[in-house]
């Protein structure tokens, strides 16, 4: 399944505005966006800002990353993606509910990993350390991995 | 004035990890935190984290860091600092309110600078583009530092 | 309208060889050529030189590449590409003469900055802040665009 | 308890010459060693190369890295440092056995990491994934935990 | 002569596990796989891995890159390459034999490059410094390019 | 001996300020000065700007960065160094005359390395690629580095 990327390589916009633009653009529905530090000429610490987009949101995307950064141009081309199926499913830990997002392929389940916000949110609430909530979160991820495997296994 | 510098060099923590630590040390009381891409040994893409504090913080940030990110040790020394006295002023401008940080040493005016996520909240509100923004707030700030001078040079 | 991207991974050469590559590079022709960090098998901390060029310029470019770094190969792919047209304006300022770029798309002006080179160069003759430079350059800009506005707005 | 940092920076060295010396330095006695990626004058891309030491080792790591990497010079300062108290323990697992490395505060432990050359080694032994590797021995590390802490509750 | 590249951006994998993976990806075939830091959305330190390999080892990889990193997917897309034909020679040195890598472009030499690792081994054998090893590696490596070259012009 | 290192974190400045700011503070005395990128609050890629002064001009660097950059405070500190003795010879190749620079410790020669700009502006007079410059600068820099230990043997 093809995705595109966009690309700009930019000298001339501070770090605010790309944390800014990055944060725009998935809201306004991109992939994916992130900011690869360079070196350009004369010199210039900079940033190649990347975008991952569907084609049918590419032109609005590109214009908006135009109007955000001030770039003069932007490129893009097509990738080819091997992609997981992926579905959410919510799971309930000593700590409050979580998330679990769990990837599979052809039927096979491949892989479940926690949503790391409501992590985080758990942490802050029960006022414990990142690595304690992290740690109640990946059992709940590895049992639902479990559970999936043998569901696939009797399917 | 004196201010800690606090920092680790980890290859086991997640960028999701390291995010989330960052942002719960700023609220924490740290004046500044930031991660620095390095490479270290048996070719570990790696990131350094740094953060800095008043000294009376130090030893409860350094217990904050070393709980949420699972490191054996933290390594800490002072810096002296330079700082400018700061003010924050609120200003109407034509798409709203924004804050502007004012900087003086010795009384004198050296710089003036929007809050950026002012700036943001103003684009994202009158639906308009970064840079169209940051002009009505560049604008406002270069009025602010226009009249501070002023005042200074009366005073 | 497509480019060419040509991309080297260097764990052979210095950091005076890669800044003399892309500067010749650029001499040579190339529409960009910048470096990114990165880490390479065997812990190597290495660099990632890429070029941008015009398809007839392909060639030669590989080869000067190939000759001043040693790589025993360069892979090279096409983008396509939005580029606003561009025009560049000279205009007075209170510190002197400076070079405006601006860009348009489809007969829409979209952004106009000013020729850094020529900031800095205003800053070093009169002897003031980069700031200070910034802030007549940035107001000459603005009033382009604000210029080439209403032209549009006129055609 | 303090430690020293050396420093470097190297426009004029390979990413081979940086990954040799790095790990040269760890053979020699080093606590740590890493390079940063930095952009230096005349828009160079390099490096800065780090290094720990005890203050006994100072000075022989010091003429070491001035000899592998033909710098000019090399700054160096103190740290202090908080730093657990650490202790490696044996594990048997469904796939092998595991060094597991403990740190504690004050006799309170506070974590466990599984070394994690030793997870690589289940994983390409077993012909299983790092991530399956991974699980088995966070479990180990998980249970050592709850061990250590249930004997420091007792003492 | 074209190859795929195969990319994912990675924010919850550790640094242990990506030095791990992208050696992992060399042993099963990778031509190469390197790491780049970014900066992805909420403020995470990652890193993008990227693999180059032949068209038929690309799904073997794919799988291989998505079991040990645990991401839900991977991007890929061809390059074209231009490549030095490239040849291996033994050769004696005062310090022990070196291998040295020559490459070509349609019968003209165009580089020799010692394998660094053989300088490494040598510097360690001889207690010397890499420096030290590097010129008489150089030294071959030169002497070898001016045989290859002679042997063209003849031919 | 010791010099001083000054120290911003910058997410509000852009590439193009970044590489003019940190040429002139070279002009103006700094020993060196480099930028590191980091990521910052609030998803901000971002640059660490440093600077390496003698304590002398500490504080007149301080304040131009200040002024150059718009930043509200500069952290700061000292830094001891091992420093070898430098000596800037000239030398002719068949290709022009280079400077080259040696560096001894205690009356023992350590290193000789070419002047970069001079093994660039060969290759540029001579329309022959870096390498080729870079084989004929360092044959006269392994010279020198020849004669100077043969005569510190004597002296």
């Amino acid at each position: 399944m093809r995705v595109v990327e966009l690309a700009v390589n930019l000298d001339d916009v501070t770090g605010e505005q790309l944390g800014a633009a990055i944060d725009r653009l998935l809201r306004a529905g991109a992939l994916d966006a992130w900011a690869t530090p360079i070196t350009m000429k004369k010199g210039r610490p900079a940033v190649m800002l990347s975008v991952l987009t569907t084609e049918d949101r590419r032109d609005a995307l590109a214009q908006q990353l135009l109007a955000d950064t001030g770039s003069f141009g932007v490129r893009y081309r097509a990738w080819d993606r091997v992609v997981l199926d992926r579905a959410t499913h919510q799971r309930k830990t000593e700590l409050g509910e979580i998330r679990l997002k769990a990837g599979s392929l052809k039927g096979r389940p491949i892989a479940v990993k926690p949503e790391f916000d409501d992590v985080r949110a758990l942490a802050d609430a029960a006022d414990i350390s990142l690595l304690q909530a992290q740690r109640v979160a990946r059992a709940a991820a590895d049992n639902l991995l479990d559970e999936l495997r043998k569901e696939a296994d009797r399917a």
